[in-house]
């Protein structure tokens, strides 16, 4: 049997170069960038956390309690050789027992744990034990095994793959895509690293635009010169640098048409800023984009959402992630994210008309209450406060409700008012 | 009362800068860049379709058929002028008459006509007279009036709005958004324009990438240095301005896992191409980019997509429009389109195993049904025999399922061997 556990949790997380700014915010020259950055600043309350951001310890890597399990988004070749390590072993089980299992930390809800402190999902440490000779694990053992073999395939050519490519890579042993998914999931768990670490991708609807300068492989891409149009966020995110940037804060956009406006505007040239949208809901390669240009350029983030209980999930997903990807989290999640607006008390503030606002229907109201049930929500009492007043005015509006006042009012009013003001949760 | 179709039909429909490729087609110079594209071109059935194109009047604008009426996308200064023309002969109405009102083209299915020559539905000449005066129409012409009038207002502040944004900016008068959205194409049929020409766009869910070079406003965009994540297509497409392109082909694909596939290889590296995809149904802004790089460059252009009904349904409303949207065709269609695959008779050409094939569903059945009804399919014999074979075998597979063979299967011998052989539809 084999925990790898311990073995793997001393090693260091981030496997990647240093990137420019972060690094240089470490050592000496380290005032001189931020006298230069703040100078540029618009927003003093905006200024200031930029400023805590880069003199504290914002970009460091989280400490995860005791009783959960590290994950680590390792390298091609740290995760080659923790596959070796695994088949290793399992190697050796054959050749000294006979009787080879491998242990997978599970994944199902007992095992997660609410990490107060860094107000995080994370996955704990019990471990269920699949083995050859068990039959009722022999089919999980056997399609793991597959998936490790594909896993050792993508990583060997440095290619990716899709979750449904790999259920078709092997129909007669997967059945379905539900085993093959699980079974992925078991294998990066298995790994201790991100699924992206696995080079098993999902597709990315995201886009980024304004100011921030990426390498991907030999390209250089600057976001601030793309036009209206931005950049396609690329799922295989472990070809991505992030080289540099001048921006002062993020800011994350639930709705496309929001972003219209934004990117007419070239918004980003006045407001020093980067601006990301997932068209929707947040997906797996936008989530992880932005915690990577949060934490490594230590920038301030906010989301813009509708004003309703899915636009503060939405919030949500992207400050603390899903239960389903649990052992992600570290990952995906950028805990320090603020909620900017529409907040239920934006509509009165900014005179949102009742003829602009709409009756919150039985599931906006269900989901309003299970979101006051939840623990992050409860110790956050601006936003506990924001959510009873939408439950108890049973009112919501989208951001383009803000268009009543005029086009221009959202890029011109109510965001840089937003942002002097510092009126944000 | 307005009719304002035969003057403005008479106008030349591109107001757009003439497109370096094309302009320089037309003039002595084109045997030499036909030569010199020539060389590079891997696939010799391509290679002869774009010689075609080059030679032949494919960049030509469409002629329409007797009986349909002229649309045309026109900049801005065109569309506030044709703005004027209606709101002046409203002005001298009132004034001799003291009872206006506008004639506006029926945009119901009656004034639907099929153009067989071009393979195109096409608005008719019905019109309806909507006035002031009359109480059955005083709200509609009340809400067309707005508008109008909130059109001048983005043409004249020149910048855009969405459906939503219209809608919300006189909830009192529109009272629900689908009087407001259909009001907005009352207004762009009235103007015989296109909607974008009215600024008003829905959002964009599409990436172009691959061997393409744009100018929004005072960017330039280099879709070939783009990574993997390539360019987001704006919808503010009269920004746009296609610059130059070394591609033979354009490719539009369907799903995004086989986007992934062919950018992590840098597939246009290889076979000089340019890569679309709308991550599933094609929207508005995707169409009507795909139709306009088609036409400039006169390049010809390929769907992937999944073998069953839905894929071939997509490939249809890029190659000839949707019924909702007629009157638009001409500006969103790319009549010229081929299905490349995957084909019905694909799945054995190329070893699908049958349990990486599965079952049509009622649904899909169905719609195979009704796309054999259609005149456009019965009159193009190789596509109604691959749906018949679909429909004989009710099976179906998705562009995935040739993953079976490898991860790489698809851009190293699926797609090289179907454009060598010049297999599509």
């Amino acid at each position: 049997m084999i925990g790898i556990g311990e073995k793997m949790s001393t090693k260091t997380t981030a496997k990647r170069p240093a990137k420019k700014i972060a690094k240089m915010a470490d050592d000496n020259a380290r005032k001189d960038i931020l006298r230069g950055l703040l100078k540029k600043t618009r927003f003093d309350k905006v200024r200031s956390m930029l400023e805590f951001n880069l003199q504290a310890g914002h970009a460091q890597d989280l400490q995860l309690p005791d009783g959960t399990v590290q994950i680590d988004d390792v390298d091609n070749s740290e995760a080659h050789s923790r596959l070796h390590m695994i088949i290793d072993s399992v190697i050796d089980q054959i050749l000294t027992s006979g009787r080879p299992s491998v242990e997978v930390p599970k994944r199902s809800s007992s095992n997660i744990i609410y990490d107060e402190k860094n107000d995080l999902l994370l996955l704990g440490q019990e471990t269920a034990i699949k083995a050859f000779h068990s039959l009722s694990s022999v089919t999980d053992i056997t399609r793991l095994a597959r998936v490790v073999q594909i896993i050792h395939d993508l990583l060997t050519e440095g290619i990716h793959g899709t979750k449904r490519e790999i259920f078709y890579s092997d129909v007669d042993l997967f059945e379905e895509q539900g085993n093959s998914d699980a079974v992925i999931e078991d294998a990066s768990a298995l790994l201790h690293t991100t699924r992206n670490s696995t080079n098993i991708v999902a597709s990315a609807k995201g886009v980024c635009i304004g100011r921030l300068r990426l390498r991907d492989k030999s390209d250089i891409i600057d976001c601030e010169s793309l036009g209206s149009g931005g950049w396609g966020i690329s799922p295989m995110l472990d070809n991505i640098e992030i080289l540099e940037s001048d921006a002062e804060f993020v800011l994350v956009v639930e709705k496309d048409a929001a972003v219209i406006r934004l990117t007419e505007d070239r918004w980003w040239k006045k407001y020093p800023c980067i601006i990301i949208t997932a068209k929707g809901a947040a997906d797996i390669a936008t989530r992880m984009f932005l915690r990577r240009i949060t934490k490594e350029l230590r920038l301030p983030t906010f989301t813009l959402v509708d004003s309703d209980p899915y636009g503060h999930y939405i919030h949500s997903v992207y400050m603390r992630g899903s239960k389903r990807l649990s052992y992600e989290t570290p990952f995906l999640a950028t805990p320090n994210i603020h909620l900017l607006g529409v907040l239920a008390r934006d509509l009165d503030e900014y005179k949102v008309p009742q003829k602009c606002r709409l009756k919150m229907d039985v599931q906006d109201i269900k989901r309003a209450k299970e979101m006051l049930d939840e623990e992050f929500i409860k110790n956050n009492k601006p936003w506990k406060e924001d959510l009873e007043l939408m439950l108890a005015r049973k009112e919501k509006a989208e951001i383009q409700a803000l268009s009543q006042h005029g086009f221009k009012y959202l890029t011109d009013d109510y965001l840089p008012m937003k942002f002097s003001t510092g009126d944000w949760i």
